[in-house]
């Protein structure tokens, strides 16, 4: 047995429950460079238990829709943001949690030129260009100990357009 | 009067004085997700006085080439990354300290998806891209205090192919 979830366009409010869109705002915060750039300022909650950001590369393989959904995963020490290094929307699949395992997953379709940031241990799925190359980079701890769980659904989704 | 800079290609060697280069290293550190990604793992030295570390948006007009160096900069407080939301090059400038003022600039061009690390106090030209949309994500310090120090050259350089 499959379940559909039909991909979303992206945006803040059906977001805020799992992460952060890093997004150019209507109104920039701060105009710099003499007038040739503009700041949007601190765009993600970044939540470290213990270590420290750093900025690693991802380079994944591209996926095509429609997608099978097996398995979620979550990271209790630290939030995870992922920028791409290209111009191509992905997909972003996140769930609340449901006593320990993933509630139904929402997934969602980024805009260009925008990236996102999975809260402290939030489930979400793994990482999911849909175009190559797919090369992202993540924010997130940089630090000793186990901080991936993993959690395999029984039925997978099918995530569709 | 005006001293003429050549562009070079971005290369770890040449940069390392200056700060990191955040690309795809020849093997990456870690397979994950069943085999579908690789994970390059921390990849650029963030440092910062005090505050935290911050993801931010810069949304730059592109300039075009030869280019006129007039002013640079550093952030005595935290380094600052640079990862471009899109799969275009961007220019680097870069400088030694020369006792409070910038050395002769070196500038170099990236390479398509990859970004770059300024490391603390490290003189650098304004951000430059050389094509539209200049859209960036920033890692750098969030914290309260001045952490901008400029220079303006008497006579500015000109950046060239």
């Amino acid at each position: 047995m499959s379940a559909n979830i039909k991909i979303q366009p992206l945006n803040a409010d059906s977001f805020a429950p799992f992460g952060d869109i890093i997004a150019l705002k209507s109104a920039a915060d701060k105009i710099i460079n003499e007038g040739m750039c503009a700041r949007h300022h601190n765009l993600a909650q970044l939540n470290f238990a213990d270590g420290q950001a750093g900025i690693s590369l991802f380079d994944a393989t591209p996926r095509t829709l429609p997608y099978a959904l097996t398995m979620m995963e979550r990271h209790p020490l630290g939030s995870q943001a992922f920028l791409p290094l290209h111009e191509h929307s992905f997909l972003v699949i996140v769930a609340a949690d449901d006593n320990g395992k993933p509630a139904p997953p929402k997934a969602f379709r980024t805009a260009p030129h925008s990236g996102i940031n999975f809260h402290r241990n939030i489930w979400h799925g793994v990482l999911t260009p849909l175009a190559a190359p797919g090369i992202f980079a993540v924010v997130d701890r940089i630090g000793a100990g186990a901080n991936l769980e993993e959690y395999w659904f029984d039925n997978e989704y099918t995530i569709t357009e």
